[in-house]
């Protein structure tokens, strides 16, 4: 990688991606903070990552706005429809159809704009919630299409998504972070967190977390509720 | 298909995407109609789309909010780049970073949230613009993606991308359309139409409708400026 080469990095402001983030700086990447406010329930998760890439000093972060009311058979878009806190062996109700696909392919735009050479995100296929879009072959299936679909892939340039968390567990998330000095007390998880930011301990969001940082041997900072 | 599928139709209130529309309707399908207003130029398109999902009487049609403005880099979302009246052998600068990929993806989306089993998109190869994500390859791939990116997917059910139009010359899009009834009038396809409807018969869109409607021997009923 050339020096200063930039990269679009997909921020929720939770766990997962701050790590990314932290990553891809680590990386020498300049870093294109990209979030959404997609009508989630957790609008906290939201102020965090602005916090997150004030702090983490990017070079830009933006909020796309995009209604994603109609997706209504979500948890998180369907406020009427509650977090569930019991496991399930099934893709749970919090599932946001398509949501990693659409932000993907909103962050492959502005890559192409910016000419950056490269995408993080913090997708995981270890303890994580079963969701189709954060398997590796799905990545995989993205970054194919990426080739295709812009001008920069005609070019032979496309961009390459990075996924550096896909295969770690959450304890090894949260230890590569501490290394690379990330602040974790910034960031929300919790998938019904309170406009300050309180955590509710229950959801599987939280569970997940809470169990890394335990699994980690490391000071859980979140605030609970 | 049995009868009463369900299918998401992209219609951006264009010739192609109304035609895509209407062989969509013809082959039985329910249709859920799916707009932008992603600070394109040309926003009399979008009220032509709104104008056309009544007549043609839509099961339901959605305008998704979706600010591209950071994609400052084409000729559509940053209104102070000059619509192109001449043509290139290059992608022009009315390319639309990764546009039909985001497009896509939400209708992705839609369709699973609807159970819808198939996603309309009325992209041509023939002629059109050079924009690489119109081009048969770029949809193999998009699908492939999609085998992989969602619920339905994984149980085996991936929506079915169809582009009836993909291999069509305009001439023969309108013909297929004239067949079925559509009334053209209604559509917009100029790049830089007035709030008015009224087409500048100028950019390439404009000179590409012109020449599918005089070749295919049928009166234009585009309103000029």
């Amino acid at each position: 990688m050339a020096e200063n080469d930039k990269a679009v990095v997909l921020l929720s402001g939770g766990l997962d991606s701050v790590t990314a983030l932290a990553i891809a700086q680590n990386q020498g990447y300049e870093c294109y903070a990209l979030s959404f406010r997609y009508g989630q329930r957790h609008e906290a998760e939201l102020m965090a990552s602005q916090r997150i890439a004030k702090t983490m000093n990017v070079k830009r972060h933006h909020v796309v706005d995009l209604d994603l009311s109609l997706f209504d058979s979500s948890a998180l878009t369907n406020h009427s429809i509650a977090v569930p806190t019991e496991p399930t062996d099934k893709i749970p109700v919090t599932y946001v159809p398509a949501r990693n696909t659409i932000f993907l392919s909103v962050a492959l735009g502005w890559a192409e704009v910016l000419d950056a050479e490269a995408i993080f995100i913090g997708v995981n296929a270890v303890d994580y919630s079963g969701y189709p879009d954060c398997r590796p072959e799905f990545i995989q299936a993205f970054q194919s299409m990426c080739n295709l679909a812009t001008k920069a892939g005609i070019e032979g340039q496309a961009v390459k998504i990075h996924t550096p968390l896909i295969n770690m567990t959450k304890a090894q998330i949260i230890q590569s972070g501490v290394k690379l000095g990330v602040d974790y007390s910034l960031t929300v998880s919790c998938y019904q967190a309170t406009r300050g930011g309180l955590a509710c301990g229950q959801c599987d969001s939280c569970k997940l977390r809470r169990q890394g940082f335990s699994d980690a041997g490391i000071d859980d900072p979140t605030r609970y509720q």
